[in-house]
């Protein structure tokens, strides 16, 4: 057991106190393996560190360049003019060791080792992990890795991934046995204008392991849901304790890719974490209170909708459509996860009735087939279906045929080099106006189509807040989970 | 009962011959409900019809106006110069039996209702409805509807949808209770490079049911997997021995929504279409060789790979990757699909030796962290991997970093304003090098990853024909499923 994991009592109170704080908000960074050759790892790590603006300094040590990045360089980290808060290493195994001790008598007490070969590869790696190991407890070092790709905290400008940082920073939390999980998904979630608070990749987890990232996430006033991609654990007992302690607080999402013989056997090579049978961590998961997930897009998915809108009061959803088909399939879909469909009380079909063409339905799916105004789908309409006391969830089909707008506007006499611009405000207008109705609505409100994220209309949906997916079964099952942890947490 | 449905005899020999041919390869048609005005729904319907491109007399009928949509216009189907082989009805629904009338005295015997107000309403809607059965029988008229948006053929370049067609013709055949799931799929379906071969939305089913797209669908050359969207089935008995005898010959995928109580709820209000227990249509679908799906992607991804793969000689699958993460998720979707992770032979493990690093993992999945060349990964890599006698199918993790690419080029002194351009071109030979290993692969290949459709790479890779889904989990399901088809076909 390495040191770290020695530490008993699990931090709540103020963030800034947490052993893992200055790792994950450095005020300055000493850099190992970066040069100005595009081929290499450290390379692309200092560029990516770089391209996020972090505004401390940055010192890239290397043997040979004066020069790296259009930074002065230095040949040991010994020369440095102050002790920097962190280190990071993209170095050849054979050297980490000997400069984590260079690192040490500095005086640098955290270090992101993102070099692998250690306890993941046979021959001598696990021994010289336990060296390591040693000199951290020696100097005091707080170490992520090796075999990882540290920290993404885009509230601190901090990135020390392989691809530069989009998007935003936002609510989600991540701890990680696999670093693609935080560096491959900034686009992923940048699409959807939905983004990190803080992401660690724990790699080997040497000294700090998942159970430290889980506890330094509850402490973080950024995080509002924590995601975890789980390969194996170690610290059973410690992990289900500090889940536990947290997810009363914030959600808890997971998945857990050792359940199945192939998950684990891809695992166990990937980081050589234990895995364990499926049905053990499922028992795990259910004691700590944490929702599982079966893929790495419901994950994000039930992020999204737990880390973002508000307890639903009761599992009544109304489906709101303008076509009966993605109407019906969303019904289906709300049962499947365990919830209902309400009818609608009268004051509310009194209230909808001047925006129901009679070819319409009130049932629930509300479902309009065409609004008089179009404007209207977007508001006053869900307004009314969220005001109803049956309603505790909406859940609207957004279809926006662009090519329908562009012909319309065409027979209404806009001129053909004008047409692009007034279908972009148009649907920005529908967006923006529905943005407003979700922000008002103290209820949780999700979209769904089988559209593309790129689209204008979709855009400004998700930058409104609202969480737009792209099968009415995701959101239903974000739902379902967002219900489930609400009745749990009680 | 309709008189449409008492034929017995399924059509196997020649489509030209099948009693729908005419209807979903019209020569000549006559619209009813078009104008100039761009609110009304026969409008949106005839530019549809007319912006594809349909290559036969289209002749509108209109009580005013003289010129609609830039044709000639007649006040009465019975002026018209010639009988045409089709008339799409979008009229008020008293109009309908009327003109229908006219339209079989006339001659004409195809017809598409696309209006409401039948037997998904009460009142004298099924009453109605009944009077237009008795017209068709009259004057042998095949028609299909009240409620529904008739047929797409792009092969034919007919669309009698509400949405203009978008993408090329393709494979995928529908028989669909929702017109929206032919017409708000285009769009989703051209982004990923697959088209409709002909699809059928039979809303209430009066003469033209489910059964009889189905039959078509299965003598149709150009479909090579069928898609059904079921709401409820009148005649489960013809249903499924029409779909077992297709099924032997193209593989037949379908949701089902009248499963649970809440899309039971949905549906019947949707086309009057009687739904019945979950388990009743489980039992339906098993007999009659169904593949079943639980949502819209599902049934998209499952036809993707259904209609387009080679049979795999086995269920064992090899995942190719450059991340452990996205690797191991694969591995235990794979293992949750049924399927397996076969090691590969003494052979592939020498003949990769030139290709992986020394970080990499030649453990299956095969994990090349990096690619000495980058070029490698798209071609020969996965050309060895198919090349292994445990490789049943191949699953490849596709990351494309724009970013990287830009910066790679950036640092190799490409010039400003020739980056875009050139990193474009990167991505475009990649995916092309990989196409072309796919084309001659003779097993199934999939890809996965998380980022945007619309991405240079993955539309280039898509247009190869390379089915590349937005998660691993879709990925393996849907070669799950094509492995248990094989399998039930023997």
């Amino acid at each position: 057991m390495p040191w770290w994991c020695c530490r008993k009592e699990i931090n709540v109170t103020g963030i800034q106190t947490h052993p893992l704080y200055r790792l994950a908000n450095p005020g300055s960074i000493v850099f190992f393996g970066g040069s100005n050759n595009i081929g290499a790892m450290g390379t692309n790590i200092l560029m990516s560190l770089l391209a996020m603006g972090f505004e401390g300094q940055v010192f890239p040590v290397h043997p040979k360049e004066k020069i790296v990045q259009g930074l002065t360089a230095y040949t040991s980290v010994l020369d440095l003019p102050i002790t920097p808060d962190l280190a990071v290493m993209v170095l050849p195994t054979v050297l980490v060791n000997p400069t984590l001790e260079h690192c040490g008598q500095k005086g640098i007490r955290n270090a992101v080792v993102v070099s692998g070969g250690f306890k993941e590869v046979g021959g001598q790696g696990p021994v010289l992990e336990k060296q390591m190991v040693e000199i951290c407890r020696r100097h005091g070092i707080t170490l992520i890795g090796p075999n990882c790709l540290g920290v993404a905290n885009p509230h601190h400008k901090l990135n020390t991934t392989f691809l530069p940082f989009e998007g935003k920073p936002g609510f989600i939390g991540m701890a990680s046995q696999s670093g693609s999980f935080l560096t491959q998904m900034f686009n992923t979630m940048a699409r959807h204008h939905i983004g990190f608070s803080t992401a660690f990749s724990v790699g080997n987890s040497a000294c700090i392991d998942i159970v430290d990232c889980l506890d330094y996430l509850g402490s973080c006033p950024h995080t509002k849901v924590i995601t975890l991609y789980i390969e194996g654990l170690v610290r059973g007992r410690a992990f289900v304790e500090t889940a536990r302690a947290i997810a009363r607080q914030k959600p808890i999402v997971a998945i857990y890719v050792g359940g199945s013989a192939t998950g684990r056997k891809a695992g166990s090579s990937h980081t050589g974490a234990m895995a364990g049978p499926d049905r053990l961590y499922d028992g795990i998961f259910r004691q700590a209170g944490i929702i599982r997930v079966q893929s790495i897009t419901e994950l994000l998915d039930f992020a999204w909708v737990l880390g973002s809108l508000p307890a639903p009061r009761g599992r009544g959803v109304v489906i709101q459509t303008h076509s009966g088909g993605p109407g019906a399939v969303a019904a289906d879909a709300v049962g499947r996860a365990g919830l209902e469909l309400p009818d609608l009380s009268a004051k509310t079909l009194e209230a909808l009735k001047p925006f129901v063409p009679h070819t319409g339905s009130v049932a629930n799916p509300v479902d309009l087939t065409f609004s008089k105004n179009p404007l209207d789908f977007f508001d006053p309409i869900p307004k009314v279906l969220l005001e109803d006391e049956n309603t505790a969830m909406l859940m609207v089909y957004f279809l926006t045929p662009l090519p329908v707008i562009r012909r319309a506007l065409a027979m209404m006499g806009v001129a053909a080099d004008r047409i692009e611009s007034e279908a972009d405000q148009m649907v920005t207008q529908q967006a923006q106006a529905f943005g407003r109705v979700f922000e008002q609505a103290g209820k949780p409100v999700v979209g769904y189509n089988w559209r593309s994220t790129e689209e204008r209309f979709s855009q400004v949906l998700m930058e409104s807040g609202v969480p737009l997916f792209g099968d009415p079964q995701r959101a239903a099952r974000a739902l379902g989970a967002l219900v489930r942890y609400h009745q749990w947490r009680g």
